[in-house]
Parts: C-alpha cells; sequence; structure tokens
C-alpha cells in the first residue's frame, strides 16, 4: 500500500538485553533503522548484530568510580551557603552542611578551596574578614560577631554523587553504587577519560554513533537533607556546577579579575538563569563555553578518528553546550539529539548548526515520569501522554523538520501497553510524512518576522531553562510553546542585539517577563536607547506584546518603560491615591479573545485613557491594544497555552496585517493546525482535538474544507 | 425613668434656617446642648436666640471672593505636571493643562513662579537645561530633544476653585458663585482674614465657639477634565498645596538648599503619604506645620480675645495641623472634632491633647454619601449606615471616651426618615452612658503594650491618610480599625524612634503593609540598628506581627528583613529554582483562626520549614506562626477587618499570654465586645449583629452570661 514507504526509517529504538525478540520485533513495527542503548542498559550481541546501525551512550564524566575513589582531587564540586545562622553574642557558629543531603556533598577542605571560601554578615551583608573567622569539625566560628546579626559561611563541595544517577537511585529505587562524576579540568581526569574513551572505541568496532550524554557539567541540582525540602535547588540552565579551584584560577588568570564564592552565591539565592546575568556571569559563562568547547572538540576527534559519529544529547551534563552558543559548531558533533515534551523543545533542535537533528520522544520507558507520576506501571497512561506531547511537537514539525526521531528507556516495559506501541507506530509515520514534504521544499510562512526579546537573546533560543513543566510559572514559555506551532517567522533577540543592530527587521517584538527577571529584563531597561529603540519601532509601525511585567524597572515616571507604548502601568505603591480612568470593555476586531489564557493582576491602570480594554478583572484591565504612531502597544496580564491562546497570538502578531484581507493557509479552528507546502501543493492540517473536526482554510485554490478525526493528521493535495 | 439622665447634653445639632421647628424638635429628642451651622446654612435668630449654645462655622480662606478677585496674588497654589509628550523629532511642544480640570487651575505665569518651572526628559530623568526651552499660550517648547525621549513639564497654578467647594458643587448640583481660597502666607492676604475674623466676632456676640473648617491648606484634591479621569488625584494627607514661591524662597532662606518642583512632581506620582517621606518632605512638613501653628494661633487668639472658644474640625483645610504633630498643642484650641466613620477614627480623636473632643457622625445629612450612593433621599437607608458606623464607633468608644457628639449637614433632610431619628436618638443614650462610666474611671486593659511600627509614628496615629473607604486597600488600616476596639494599649512607632529609644517597652509589635510603603517601611529597613533591635525584641521574648510585605526591601539575602524570625519570606524570582518546604497546615491553641481575613499572594516561602502554617492558598502559605526565641514571629497575608479577625487578631497579641490562664474581661462572642469598668463595677456588652447573641465574660466573680438583642448595648453591675 501507499503508505509503506513511510513504515520505515529515521527512527531510534530503544534495545535491550534479554529482550532480544521484543526489540526486534518493535524495530520491525516501528520502523526502526537504528538500536541504542539507554542509561542502565546494555545490547547483547543478538541485537547489535542484527543489522541496523547502532548507537551507544556514553557519560563520559561517569562510571569512573575506581579512578575516582583512588583521585579523589578529580572530582567535580560546587559552592554552597550555610543556613543563616543568628549572633545572640559575640561568638556565632555556622554548622555547614546543615540542611544539604550528604549523600550528595563533601566539605572541601584543602587550602586551595577554603582560600575561596566566605563568610557573610547577611544583615549587613558585609563579608566578614578571613581573621575573624575559623574552620574545624564541618563548622565555621566566627568571633567579633555583632550581635542579632545573621551569618552565613560560603564553601566549596565536593559532588560524589552523579545527579542523574542521584535522581534515578531516589525515583527509580536502584540500588547499584552511586556513581562518581570526574572534573575533566583536571589534567589526571582528562587523560583519563581521553584513554579511556580511545579504548573504548577499539573495544566498540559494532558502534556507528556514540550518543554523548551529555559532555562534563550537570546543570544544578542540589538535595536537601529533609525529605519536606529534598527538592533544595534546581536550575537546567545554570552554571554552578562547572566551578572549582583550578577552574576559578583559570579565569582571573585570563580576566585579569577574581570571581568569589558570592558571584556564585548571591546571598543564597545562587545564580538562576532565570535572572539576569552579572557582567562576571557573562565573562564565566563565555569562559566554561569556551573549556567545554575545546574539550568536547578533542573526544569528537578521537571518535571520528576511530570512524564513528559523535551525537550529543542536550540534556543532563550539557552545561557549556548551548546549541545556540558561540562555540558550538566548533566541536564539530554529527547530530543532536534532544528530548522533547513540547513543540519549542522541537523548534529548538531543528533550528541548531548540526547536520543531524533527532527528537527523543516522551514518555521515556520507565515506571514514572519525571513529573512523579505513574507511566509503564499500573494507573499509567503511557499513550495518551505520548498523544499529549505529539500534539504540541507535531505543529512544530509541521513549521520545522528534524531528521530523526526516537525512545530512550526500558523497552520491556511496552509489554502490556499496545496502544502505546500502535501510537508510536503512527507517530513514526505521520512524521516521515512530514519530513517528505519538508525535503522537497519548506512550506508557506505568513510574512511576519517576530522577534522574542530577553536578557539572552538567541543564547536560550526557544528554551528558558529546561522543560514546560519547570518553567511553566514563566508566561514566556507559553509565548514560545504557542510560537513554536505558528507560520511566522521567529527570532530570539538580546538587549545588546536589540540596540546595536536595531528591530527595523521584524514585524512585532515581544517581551514577557516578571519585573526583574531574565525575560523581562530588569536593569536593561535603564538603557535609554533601548527604550527609544523600541519606541521608535512601534511608533513607525511595529506592534509591541508586553506580558506580565514588561519592559518593568524601578526608578523612572512609570515601572513598564514601554508603558505609554502599551497605554497601561503597574502601579507599585506610589500611585495609591491617582485616580484610575475609568473604562468599557470591548472587542476588537480580527482578535479571537481568550479570556482564560489571561491573569487577574492587581495595580494595573491605563496611562491615558485610549487604549482599547479587551478583558478586565475587578476593573482592572488584563489586556490591552493602544494605537501608538503608526504601530500598536499590546499588554495581556499573563499568557496560558492553550489552542484557543495561540490562536489569539497568531490574530495578534497579524493585527498590522488584517487590513490586507483574510490570510491564506491559516485554520479557523484552534484545535487544527494548517501547513501549505507549495512544492508539493500540499495541505496539511492536523488535530489536538479528542473530537472529529473541522476547518476551512482559503488557498490559492479557493476555500478548502477539511474533517478531521481524533488527533488525525491529513495531508490534501491541492 | 433612670434614663432620662442620659437624654441631654453633649450633642451638637445642625440647626438649619427655615426649619426652625424642626431644629428645635430635633434638638429636643437627641437632646441638644449645642446648634451649629454646617457649610451653606445659616441659623436663624429663632434657633440662635433658643437658649442653646451656637457653634459658628468658619472656613477662614474661603467667602471672601472679591478680595481674591481683587488681589489674584493672595490666592492658592500648587504644581502640576503635565502629560508626558514624546519627540519624534528635536522639537517638541507640551501642552501643559491638558487632563486638567480647568475650572480648577490656572497657569502661575508670574517670574516669581517660572523660576521653580522645570522640564524633564522623562526617558532619561534628566532635568532639560532652562535654557532649551520656552514658555507660550500655555505650552512649553523644548529645543534639542532627543527624538523618541519623553518630555514633562512640571510648573505653578493658581487654584481657583476652593476644592470643597467645587467637590459639593460638583456632587450636590451646587449653582452658586465658585469660591476662591486665599493663601495665609501673603501678608496683605494675611491681614485681611485677621480683620475679617476681628469683626466676624464683633458682629456675631451670640456664637459661643467658632468652628474652624479647617485652617488653611486642603488636602490635595486634583480634578481631571475627563470625566472617565475626574479624580486625577486625592490624598488626604499630602502638602502640595501649601506650595507657593513664596513658601518655597522661605523655606530655602531657612533650611539652606533649595526645593524644586520634582521635589513635589516625583515624575509625575507626586509624594503621597502611603509613600515614605524623603529627608526633604520632612523638612517641609516641618516647615508648614511650625507656619500654620503659628497663624492658627494668631487666629485662636483673636477668637478667645471676644470670650469665644475656638474649635477646630480636623477634615478639609486641615493640612498641617496633625493632632499628634509637635506644635498642635501651642496653638490652644479648645476643642477637636472628627467625622468618624469607624472605630480608628474615634481613638484618634480621643487621644488628641486638646480639652474637647467631639465625634461628627455620618452621614452627613446630605442627599448622598461620599462614596456617592443616596442616603437622604430615595434609595438611601441612614438609619442602616448611621447603625454600622456606630457599630465601629461605639467599641472604640468603650475603649476611649470623648466628650461631645453630633451631626452635620441639612437637618430637612431627616424628614422621611424616622428611624434614622430614633436611631440618633439612641445612640445619644449610650454614648452618654458610656462617657459617665469613663468619667468614673478607665476601664480594664490586658497588659498587652501594642506598637504599630511605620514610617510616621506618631504623627499618623490611627489614621493612615483620610477615611477607611480611602484607605480600605492597605491592610494597616484594618489593623488599625480592629484595635481601636481591643482591650490592650496601642502606640504607634515610628522607625526612627524604635532605634532610638528601643522596643523593651512592647509586647507585640506589628508592621504591615506593601513593599516600599510607608506602613511596611521601604529604605528603613536598609538600617541594621531596625533589624537587629527588632530581631533582639522578638528573641528575648515579643511578639511580632508581619502583614503584608512586612520589613520588605531589596538587595538583602531576603526580601523580608524579619523573615527569619516570620520564618516566612516572599520571592521576586531569584528563587524560583528554589525547592519549597513542604507542610502541612495545622491549627494553634488559642488561635480562632479567619481565613477570611487573610489574602491568597503567591511566592511565599518557609524559610526554614520550622514555622506552623495555619492557612494556605495554591500550597502557598497565608498565615504562618513560627517560634524565634523566647518569642514568636507571626505572618499574614493581608487583614481585613471583620468581627471575627478583630478576636483573631487579639489572640495572636495575646498568643505569649494564654499559657497564664484564660483573660478575664473578654467576649468568647466575636459579634460582642465586652469592656469592664472597675470603679463602678459595670461590665458593658455591646452587639454587631443584627440577631440576638449571647456571650460568656470571665469576670473576678466568675462568669457572666449576657444576652443581647440585635445591635444593643447593656451595662450589667457585677
Amino acid at each position: 500500500m501507499m503508505e509503506e514507504q513511510y513504515r520505515k526509517g529515521s527512527f531510534t529504538l530503544p534495545g535491550e538485553a534479554g529482550y532480544e525478540k521484543l526489540t526486534l520485533q518493535l524495530a520491525e513495527k516501528w520502523g526502526a533503522d537504528v538500536i541504542r542503548d539507554s542509561d542502565g542498559t546494555k545490547l547483547s550481541s543478538e541485537i547489535v548484530d542484527a543489522g541496523y546501525r547502532i548507537y551507544s551512550t556514553i557519560c563520559i564524566i561517569r562510571e569512573h568510580n575506581e579512578f575516582a575513589i583512588a583521585h579523589p582531587e578529580t572530582q567535580q564540586q560546587t559552592f554552597l551557603i550555610s543556613e543563616r545562622v543568628l549572633a545572640v553574642d559575640s561568638t556565632v557558629t555556622i554548622p555547614l552542611l546543615d540542611g544539604y543531603f550528604t549523600e550528595q556533598f563533601e566539605l572541601n577542605t584543602t587550602s586551595d578551596a577554603m582560600k575561596y571560601w566566605q563568610v557573610y554578615d547577611r544583615t549587613t551583608e558585609e563579608e566578614v574578614p578571613r581573621e575573624k573567622w575559623s574552620y574545624a569539625d564541618g563548622k565555621v566560628t566566627v568571633c567579633d560577631a555583632t550581635p542579632w546579626h545573621s551569618y552565613t559561611a560560603s564553601f566549596l563541595c565536593w559532588r560524589v554523587w552523579e545527579e542523574i544517577n542521584m535522581y534515578n537511585h531516589t525515583t527509580n529505587h536502584w540500588t547499584s553504587e552511586h556513581l562518581r562524576q570526574l572534573d575533566p579540568r583536571h589534567p589526571a581526569a582528562w587523560a583519563f577519560l581521553k584513554d579511556w574513551l580511545e579504548q573504548w572505541c577499539v573495544d566498540n568496532p559494532q558502534t556507528n554513533v556514540i550518543r554523548l550524554t551529555s559532555l562534563f557539567y550537570n546543570f544544578v541540582w542540589i538535595f536537601g537533607a529533609d525529605m519536606k525540602h529534598r527538592n533544595w535547588f534546581t536550575d537546567w540552565a545554570s552554571y554552578d556546577f562547572t566551578v572549582s579551584p583550578a577552574a576559578l584560577d583559570a579565569f582571573e588568570k585570563e580576566y585579569g579579575y577574581a570571581l568569589t564564592a558570592e558571584d556564585f552565591i548571591h546571598q543564597g539565592k545562587l545564580q538562576v538563569t532565570h535572572m539576569p546575568p552579572s557582567p562576571a556571569k557573562r565573562d564565566y559563562m563565555d569562559f566554561i563555553q569556551r573549556f567545554v568547547a575545546e574539550k568536547a572538540k578533542e573526544l569528537v576527534d578521537i571518535i571520528h578518528r576511530h570512524g564513528k559519529q559523535a551525537y550529543v544529547f542536550y540534556d543532563d551534563s550539557w552545561v557549556g553546550m548551548e546549541p545556540y552558543g558561540k562555540y558550538f559548531s566548533s566541536v564539530g558533533f554529527d547530530g543532536l539529539i534532544k528530548c522533547v515534551f513540547s513543540g519549542f523543545e522541537c523548534r529548538l533542535c531543528a533550528g541548531a548548526d548540526v547536520p543531524v537533528h533527532e527528537l527523543r520522544f516522551h514518555p521515556y520507558l520507565f515506571p514514572v515520569g519525571l513529573g512523579g507520576l505513574p507511566t509503564f506501571m499500573e494507573g499509567g497512561h503511557p499513550e495518551k501522554d505520548a498523544m499529549d506531547y505529539w500534539h504540541h511537537v507535531r505543529r512544530a514539525l509541521m513549521r520545522q523538520c528534524v531528521d530523526r526521531i526516537g525512545l530512550g528507556g526500558y523497552l520491556h516495559l511496552t509489554e502490556g501497553f499496545p496502544e502505546f506501541v500502535d501510537c508510536i507506530e503512527q507517530m513514526g509515520i505521520e512524521f516521515r510524512k512530514l519530513k517528505e514534504l519538508h525535503q522537497h521544499g519548506a512550506p508557506c510562512v505568513i510574512p511576519c518576522k517576530v522577534a522574542v526579546l530577553h536578557s539572552w537573546g538567541s543564547l536560550r533560543s526557544w528554551t528558558l531553562s529546561g522543560h514546560f513543566h519547570e518553567t511553566y510559572m514563566h508566561p514566556l514559555i507559553h509565548i514560545n510553546e504557542a510560537l513554536s506551532g505558528l507560520p511566522v517567522d521567529v527570532s530570539f533577540v538580546s538587549f545588546e542585539d536589540a540596540c546595536s543592530k536595531g528591530l527595523q527587521d521584524f514585524d512585532v517584538v515581544i517581551n514577557a517577563g516578571r519585573t526583574g527577571d531574565s525575560w523581562s529584563g530588569g536593569d536593561a531597561w535603564k538603557n535609554e536607547a533601548l527604550v527609544s529603540e523600541l519606541t521608535q519601532f512601534v511608533f513607525n509601525g511595529g506592534t509591541f506584546i508586553g506580558v506580565g511585567e514588561p519592559s518593568a524597572v524601578e526608578g523612572y515616571a512609570t515601572l513598564f518603560r514601554m508603558a505609554d507604548v502599551l497605554g497601561v502601568d503597574k502601579d507599585l505603591g506610589a500611585r495609591v491615591c491617582h485616580g484610575k480612568w475609568a473604562f468599557d470593555v470591548t472587542s476588537m476586531d480580527g482578535v479571537r479573545l481568550c479570556r482564560e489564557a489571561l491573569g487577574a493582576e492587581k495595580n494595573l491602570y491605563l496611562t491615558d485613557g485610549k487604549a482599547c480594554v479587551l478583558a478586565e478583572e475587578n476593573g482592572i484591565p488584563q489586556m490591552t491594544v493602544h494605537a501608538f504612531g503608526h504601530g500598536y502597544g499590546i499588554y495581556m496580564s499573563d499568557f496560558k497555552v492553550s489552542p484557543e491562546s495561540e490562536r489569539m497570538l497568531l490574530d495578534l502578531l497579524l493585527l498590522r496585517k488584517t487590513t490586507e484581507g483574510r490570510m491564506q493557509y491559516v485554520s479557523d479552528n484552534p484545535y487544527v493546525d494548517v501547513a501549505y507546502f507549495p512544492k508539493d501543493k500540499a495541505l496539511v492540517a492536523s488535530s489536538v482535538s479528542s473530537e472529529e473536526v473541522e476547518t476551512t482554510v482559503l488557498t490559492d485554490a479557493g476555500e478548502v474544507q477539511i474533517k478531521l478525526m481524533p488527533h488525525e493528521m491529513k495531508i490534501c493535495k491541492l
């Protein structure tokens, strides 16, 4: 049958020793051309020799416990901060590791580490001079303390349990030896790792692709001792776990200034990705990115020398290896693998500068999911989870395709879940059809260039810091997810780039965040050049969409620096006695309001009373459209992604274009996404509904009506 | 009957010419001993000669239109700020009065005023040099402007319509001539006003008490041109309307530094009472307070020389005359009259250092109330309004009494509202009974000294800025209202006093406000001495109650400087990746939770996981009690006053005392307030319920059970 050509290829199957028959059977059903191992699984020769290409997973810094125990000084480290301890008299004793999971951390009390320790009076935020404190038995004692002030100590620790292994142990009840991790910055460790990889390549001739999981430094993941506070800190894009006295010494030598513990500890807040980076943090990130790229290139060179390819999995120990970073392409990876729950993750992978882009689908074949709920066990519905993620990923794939898809985990767990097995088969077919269309030519894009404006710019294209469920509280991830499937051109622009290159190439600029965070921008808005550029942009006909607390910074006449453009501002209290403009809620031609997407924020007020208020809550405007010069300022108090809000966002993006007549190749049903591939004259429509739906699409050939079964994707040749 | 002695005296009736019979009839029914006129009414000789004492209302700066028109330079002024105007090229023209109600304001373009005008680039917050702008035809034109920046002009205006008169015209459809107002700082005006008062005293021998309404400068009340923005700004305690070139010149001469327009305009935010005052504002307030007191004393001396008494009405043109200010008692007023909706206003009046304290009850005898709803007209229920206010005022009177009560307005409006007439009669009786008890000796107070800690301290005892319905959005007014009827000792303490005098005399300290406002404190919390003092206070056994965003200031490890005492803090985004302590909601012995009083705030988190969480919302703690040293830190995300929350607050105040056994002379029913007057062995119980209620009170004589009819007050002799 005609579908046959879409039943095979571009699919990576996780094999499992002991389940050889199942492995080969599912490889056939899902059309796999590659079999891989997973964290905790190994392939048997029966699988390896079955004629498939083979991926082998290597977490390079892990699984060397013997070496790590023999050379504990080669292990990775981090800064930690003690609890705040109140001085009730002039001496205060600070226990250092209280509150931390001591299976993860051990104090580094070597002299090269101790020179980076710091003690702070947190009441005054002054550092306590070194001669006023001493260390013994896991505690720091401060003399000449000021009574009723609080003190902390910041110190270096060895990280003695690799965090992904720690997670798997604590989540999946693993009982094997705790794996340690080596720091490639240590010369002895680096020599060991290179030799080890060399030997591994020799020992594993059957492997075609080494799947690096990932490189050297894990994202920051600190466990607490108390089960009520087990998750002490997690930030998927922070650099704290790259630190060591050697790194700090090298940094000082290169940059001419020294970083301190406080640069990382930051009053106990740490340096979270969601807050704008300090200049020192930017320097340090660049320093680490170069180090990671250089070392990674050495590994890739070894792999290539052995005739194998090097793919990298962009999760876990990925830090310093951002695919949109300056040094990524210099490494020479052959492929980038990204695990995906969401559309934005698909776009993140698809847009990277690397030969092969591969998605690893969720759910992972594990008993429980990342959120801790049952998946492949009683109570789990993996086929529902898979379809939910596919709804998000498919609409992104309709805009920009990847080269491969696949799964990970324990294949035998799929037994007893035949609907899941069928579901994956169907996804493979749909994927291959989309891939073919993209290979023939790109889909139509509405001529609307969107810039998402934030502190990180292109470095954090599409993602904020980790998955959607880790960042759902930030409106920008909802915006990014919505954009990932819209037929517009999307760029991620930093404030620096906005100022230096201007915004004239864009039609719409979006800024979405909370006062002071990376996504809103914080102090970046003190730069009058930024405010002027964006003001001019809108005045000359651009659209600015502000969400939450956009362009917010204190010290000016308005909290939102773009308040006069938006026609709305937020009061922090100084305007509590100002009368507010009365307004009526109105609708707006061309904007399909999705009230559920918006918030119920307080203290918003109209600046000049001229904004059109599309939604309110308790008399407070929640969504406004404000004509400004030749353009529009649009404000939304929040944005939650949904099929309806994706459609509303598209309407807003196109607000200045709707006078040009009805848009072609867009769906009139929020539950249906549409993409048109002119080369093949193929109109793709896909449904995210669990019911039958219909949509009407305006095409060059007139109106086309399409009916879709639940979850169906259909390709209509025009 | 026994009640007869309580039927007459201490009551001020508003008489009305043309309704002489009604006036005398109601004087009899309500037991008046004084008849007064009101704004807009005059007494006829029939009333004046009826044997009552006579109050005559004088608004000294008003009703001199002939003089004001002849000498327009003697009128009062204010600073205003233009709208922000965007520069699209290098010239920008700023219309000055656009958006303002031009019946209220006229530009002052005299050279002594123009020297105080300022033009600002609001994009950079830099002042535009004088040589770069010019004025003509109501507009300022800026040259060499920076395109895409916004500009404002700040300028002086004459205020050509006295604001209370303006309010009455616009609210009550008055059609009489617009009254102007004179500035007593102008020597010609001051000479005129003194002569006028002298002559008035000669012409009005029948008047016993001159009721000054109030003194010179109205609270700030700026009207907008557009009916959708008619209320441009109102702050009952701001000083902007005291300003004039003469005042500014005199200030500079005395203080050695000049104030600028920007000191008042403050980026368009103005200097609202709810925000902490700058040092310059504090200087200016003291400067004005001295001026007002000196001038007021001259008036009082004239009044006394004519054998009359001088009472002052503490509303309207009261600015600079705070009863708890440094200079109030130096004026020599014979009485203070306060209009009251609430208990806190009663305490404010009752505690002032002046011989006679008089309350003017609400509703005012006007067709509509301050909120704009019908009162003495169709649809109004003045007896319900009166009883509602009386519930609040009576419980305050049970703690601290005043000398007199009364009404104001148009007496004839009471016709057709017999229930109101009866209601006032009953209130008079209850008031006189309470007054008698207080005269015999003070009621019992629980030995619990409470300090309400904020930027203003005793200067703003009890009130924030105006009435409850104007300040309801501030949790502190709810706290003050609750405290006004609780049997504890209450002080209002500034941050300066807390540091210089210490907190050791108190049992409980309360700080309630929003980040950066006067009530929370803002930058005052950067003073480590304040943090240390309060930390020590709690550690040594005190209770700290923080409400909303207490002790909040940015720049430290925690937003709440008292976070370690409270066990709870608020995250502004830097801790979004920190795991939060899990908790169970529990109850606490001795605390009757009133969940409705609390908020539903986001981003609160437990600091050390040890606080007892009494209420939560969406997993976020909303009320916590945290043992700290020998004391308690108590946090509430909000506080809304109600009978139940008043009881909860009392429980919290006494948390450290509940181990001492059950409290005597407190009610176990939130709808019943109780006060015990030991001298008369009188237990007073009053109900705020519209149903029959019961309470049991522990007394020296054992348990006493009291049943009360709706709204009833009962006195039980023990």
